[in-house]
């Protein structure tokens, strides 16, 4: 459910070896809008020195034709950032540019590293001071800390200290370095147009600039790209790989390709499976639009009850809003969503959305489907029930805020005021992608993390996750 | 195809009887922005006096809580405006506000008169001058220049010497005042929260607001809201109806009622008869999101061909864009949507869309779809070929650049690169609304217009509409 | 004290001859900024068409490079407005631009009608609409309501009908005309650029494009420009002289001329009178910057006593303000202006002001003045007491709030807590341009109108002018 | 002459022991407005976390209600920064926040240090990286990497490798500390609120906020303000003191005290003792407003030569400027300064001016002074000339481009135009101020710089500083 999750689901780009390369990372930065609306930045190399802009805002807010004049080179980087915080935090804007040694190097980081206090305590005690309050700046620190002497070699030596989660895009004097983390928890492919690389978070981005879809950036890999070509280097032990399932049932957007697949054929595959494991009597499938619409498509596809169009959603909400005088009940959700009266009245509806996380949003959509008429409302979920917060890049609540962390399917039910509902099994959801199982990881449905989670195990892991806004520092 | 038509589609929205109207009225346009986001506007009365804001931009541009709180009082009016023109017609920007005789009234307008020549002719001739160019001025003038004594009487004046079309919501110093012209050409309800009452164009704008529709202001009443409560008038003789049948079609939002009727319903049969009267040999139907995924989900309905999500489209689409060094192919569409290449990917597909205008985008949309794989590529439409422009509120192309008004069928189907192309014909279409046929405007779609159409007849008809920017005056 | 008078000066500029005749009127407004901040617009005549941009703010805020490109033509007229509301008053924007009979005509106005009321009147009767507060709409209505043929007939035709004070530039199809009211209530002046004819309020306007100054447009002069050159056309009986005694004491800058004279060297002498007329035994004379360093610098060259910095003020100065929680005394003068302690301290210390309006800020410099040390504080005026508001374009408080209307010098005296306090004579202050003291408007000073003023003779004069916002109507 | 001078002239201020210490800041930086105007920031201390809000623009931009009130806590630093490249540099915004092993510290930097290059090159030694172009960021790198365990202990271990300018304000976890270097390059004063404590580049900051002036902060101290009061630490050798003279000659306000004396007390001074040693056969003199005003004052005294008000500024200058098609001559400096002419017509005129840079807005100067009828125009500088850059914070031309550094005063008479040329002695200058002559830097004037400048020596000395935008890094 989007108004529930707060993911900090951000998008990197990297192009090399076009005219301008700027432009074209901009167009990237904009497909990728979906991953991250908090902040925009660009970082392009013209003769081996790098050039910034950044700003709050979305893509078409921070960019002008101006700002991209501003950024010339035939290779760059760029970053949309989601934030978790209300605050206006200049401090957090990506890519972050840093200077060392008669060098510089920026990067852009989608995911969440989970050694940070170990490594920031390391960093801390050789000297290293920070600006910010990501796990972004101290890669670039572990970076320049290195002893290597070959700006890629840092980066790997950089690499192989973190833990957790990163999709990063590196620029430095010579070229781009896009690297993934071992286990492969985020996304990011390789795209070729004309002479030139591509790497983007999604392969969307290829799409609006034509560019064509290689391969995926492995599980721990550092791709090299620069005057002497495409290098790829795989500097760190195997290991399980740890696809993030969620970018398949919510993430990602449809036309992509994710982990080498396409997120509209897996998506809609989970629907399907939700039928089989969760049959309903119904008379009309909706979605909850645009998010869960290809999952409520698949679902309507195999139960063979009509989809319809449920919901209207209001695509210009505004930032801020009135509450006004005269109350209005739900109005947070009634901006976004209006039920489709005439299809929901005298109907068993079955309402199909790819989440449920504090189950807020959900009770006021179910509420908004029974005032419209409906004689029963059955909810169908994507993905199994949230049970345990994500530590790998998307921020969710804390596992207190998690409906379905203490509570039974049944009470939730009861709390939604449905009449049915199901969710999908953590087998049935492993099983619709074509990639072996083993794959995935599942740690919000099953409160299994595949790396150590630094001062979060025991009690500490269903502790509110430290969520200061990045301007206030302790 | 909202690409490229141009629609001069406003909303309006008009309350009396609540706590503070204006917050309501921001509301109500927030809910109606879809027909217009060049400019907004609020006009409350206040202890008999009016106040006014309005600015360009989208209504949650216009409107802060600041703002609103400068709009106090218990009724008001409100209006979006779509230009017609780049320019920036600060001059346009509705409601407009006069003053006479020590009274105020001020009016927000949905539609266009037919008979502007000889009014402003009238009017200057008595010593008129205008501010802006738009019909709405002339309305305010003529109700000054009435004999009429009470403000409601000087309004029924003034519209008996109007033609064409008409949805109005006044504000006077006692109350508010609806009208609809007596063909009825644009909608307009009527709803009722607590004790306060509503107008809108659409019923979405009831339902943000949680407000009860209660029917349509017929075509031909003038209807006042006071502190005497409400009552209706009739003062137009008795008229064929001439309801626009492109509300249904593409403008209208599906989750509201039009003419009585659930625009949602009627726009699913339209799809449905497209698929009776043009059937398809094809794997797949898909919608151009969002405004033809209801038609797509009737064809898909009546055909039994599967409903896939073919195109995914980008909300963020910003004002400015930039254009790339690098030359990419269709970028003006392709910023809006982007194919889903595993769904397309060999399957013969029926894309179904509620209108083509110039073609332009509809040819691109289909170089896509085969792009992305398709082995067939078939075109419906869910209306029949326009060939002639609007005069009643919809600011079409000119003749010549309706790609319908002087080719064949067969001649468009060429131009799209489609192996088949369909439109629903008149008739067909005209069945699906419950209303008997005869209440339609078809004169886009048949040439024939059901009023005069001043220094349009003739040749004129064929000519490009007079769309000077509005600050620039002759 | 310009902190206190809240004047409806405007600026007035016209310029027909020039290749990019709205470029060198943004100069031309830029130099008159002095005279109105509020909003400021511009009109261009291209190709017989008038094209209009105005908005909000100072010129640089309303006029870039861009819009200044949206106003081509070799001719044009622009307004800078004060007002004297905090409303948004976006209705009130001058120039006004009113379309009638297939003709345009635009115009920009500096000063007040005196007999508004019974012109409303008269042209509502005929079913004139307003949509501004402003008199300057009713000049449009009258050209538009006046049975020539001829435009430059109709405005004169307009003008004779119009009572008060008005120096204006309109831009018609065919050329501009400056007029000046009869009195001569506000000044205009006429200047050439190459072959090109300029209209100003004041010279300065000239310096900044390089134009020379010719001559004053004169009292009851309506001035033609266009492509036959320049007429001046004396439709008026001629009357007694009222030019606005105030321009000279604080208004228009100093560099410019005024009236045919320099305002700088009439400020001065004003200053020097006033040391005649009271004299101060004091260390120190120092002014209140930037408006009275003038008149500070002949009162001192005049008494022989030394000038001194005595303020330094804040050019810096923002629109919106916070108030500390610490409350601090006499903030809102503070930030305007500092004293210098090294100056005033165990000095006696005479400030030279060019009025006293409400006396409140006024009390709080002497305050400032004494806390810096000084042992004496004289108050030294370089203008008589104000006594009755003006209803000629200078907007001041009501009579009850003019400090002089009731209380006697001494009074005033011991409110300011100053040591000794003088006024400058109203003969001494006419003495001092080298034009006869009857061409004068002395109203604020002596009470006694130059022309009838409707509505506010006997009692009504006292009580406070009509101030409702602009956007507030009855 | 501001026009040619890019001082980067930055303004700090630091508050304890006040209810909301932010809005004071606020005010304090408002004060200080003319020490910078590309940035402002302010961090405060709330229960021992900082808080920061910084950006681009002046003081108001910045700074909103709602801004200030994210600000929490009784204590807060400032910074204005004034910046010598164009770009957009959010990076260097001041202060800068740093977090290091559990602790934050943030720094705002007044003047430059002159070893920045090995302290650079040290820090980068230990693995330190850096963000921004400024040597204020290795202050806070020396201070993490200081040995030290107590906050107070590592800012004076930093400071003791710090050579250069600087007067800082830093905020620690418990307090605020300002430091000076030891020779007192940049001003700073120490005062008092109640039983708060403040700090400030200039006593104006002190004025506006109703605080009293206890004393200079001293070369060479470190002043720790906390809970336990306010304690001083002297840990340099005791040097020469080399205070800016330039303080006193151009920058500071007049209203201000610098190194215990009243800027306006020597600024008058100087350009009395500049009549002495450069008498001048004229009518009148002018300064060129504002910052030349008060030294002509004392010229005029001194002289006997009657002080006119020759230039009128207009404050309103826009950031963006058109130019204009038609050419027009000086337009750069004809929009900051218009002569009046009826002032210098047949004069002989004596301008004073504080200092000529690069000569070529003199020149203009000169220029409309002669075009406004002067007969003679003589130029008096109220300093010695500039013939060598500054590298204490002053960000001058380069020396090929400080017209004096190649020039003899005959030929820069010759340059600018006038009939005599006269510049005020070193000695002359040095005489002024109270303290002993030896207290003063006076490298620009005399080419000896009181510290070793890294990297500057020899030829390196005469050659462009780099002065690369922040934004590009190499």
């Amino acid at each position: 459910m989007p108004a529930e999750l707060l993911p900090e689901k951000c998008g990197v780009f990297g192009i090399f070896g076009v005219k301008n390369a700027a432009e074209l990372t901009y167009l990237g930065l904009y497909a990728l809008q979906h991953r991250g609306q908090e902040s925009a930045g660009i970082v392009s190399n013209f003769n081996g020195k790098l050039h910034i802009r950044k700003g709050m805002g979305q893509v078409n807010d921070v960019f002008s034709k101006d700002v991209l004049a501003e950024l010339p080179g035939h290779f760059a980087i760029g970053h949309n950032r989601y934030s978790t915080t209300g605050a206006n935090s200049v401090t957090n804007i990506q890519p972050f540019l840093f200077h060392y040694k008669g060098r510089s190097i920026a990067v852009g980081h989608n995911g969440n590293l989970t050694n940070t206090l170990s490594l920031r305590k390391k960093l801390e005690d050789a000297g290293a001071i920070f600006q910010s309050t990501t796990d972004t700046e101290l890669i670039l620190h572990l970076v320049a800390h290195s002893k290597k002497n070959d700006p890629v070699e840092k980066i790997i030596d950089a690499l192989k200290q973190c833990e957790g989660a990163y999709s990063l895009t590196f620029v430095t004097n010579e070229g781009i370095v896009a690297a993934r983390d071992p286990k492969g928890f985020r996304p990011m492919a390789l795209g070729k147009l004309a002479g030139a690389y591509v790497v983007a978070s999604e392969t969307c981005a290829f799409d609006i600039i034509g560019a064509q879809y290689l391969r995926e950036v492995e599980p721990g890999e550092v791709l090299v790209i620069d005057e002497k070509g495409l290098r790829s280097h795989y500097p760190f032990e195997r290991q399980e790989h740890a696809f993030c399932i969620f970018e398949f049932i919510y993430f990602a957007r449809p036309d992509s390709m994710i982990y080498g697949e396409n997120v509209d054929k897996v998506r809609r595959r989970l629907g399907r499976q939700l039928a089989i494991e969760r049959p309903v009597n119904a008379d009309i499938v909706i979605a909850v639009p645009d998010s869960s619409n290809t999952a409520a498509l698949g679902f309507s596809e195999q139960s063979g009850i009509q989809l319809e169009i449920g919901f209207i959603r209001n695509h210009y909400v505004g930032r801020t809003f009135i509450h006004p005088e005269q109350a209005i009940r739900d109005l947070d959700v009634r901006i976004k969503f209006n039920p489709v009266k005439g299809v929901l009245k005298e109907k068993r509806v079955a309402i199909v959305d790819d989440s449920i996380v504090r189950g807020t949003t959900s009770k006021k959509l179910v509420g908004m489907v029974r005032e419209a008429g409906a004689k029963e409302v059955h909810f169908r979920v994507s993905a199994p029930p949230i049970i345990s917060p994500c530590f790998y890049g998307i921020d969710m609540p804390t596992r207190e805020e998690l409906i379905a962390s203490s509570r039974t399917v049944e009470d939730i039910r009861k709390y939604l005021g449905v009449d049915s509902l199901g969710y999908l099994s953590i087998e049935g959801m492993l099983s619709m992608p074509s990639l072996p199982k083993g794959n995935f990881c599942v740690a919000c449905f099953a409160g299994k993390y595949p790396t150590k989670i630094e001062h979060h195990n025991g009690k500490d892991i269903l502790e509110k996750k430290d969520r200061r806004p990045a301007e206030i520092w302790p």
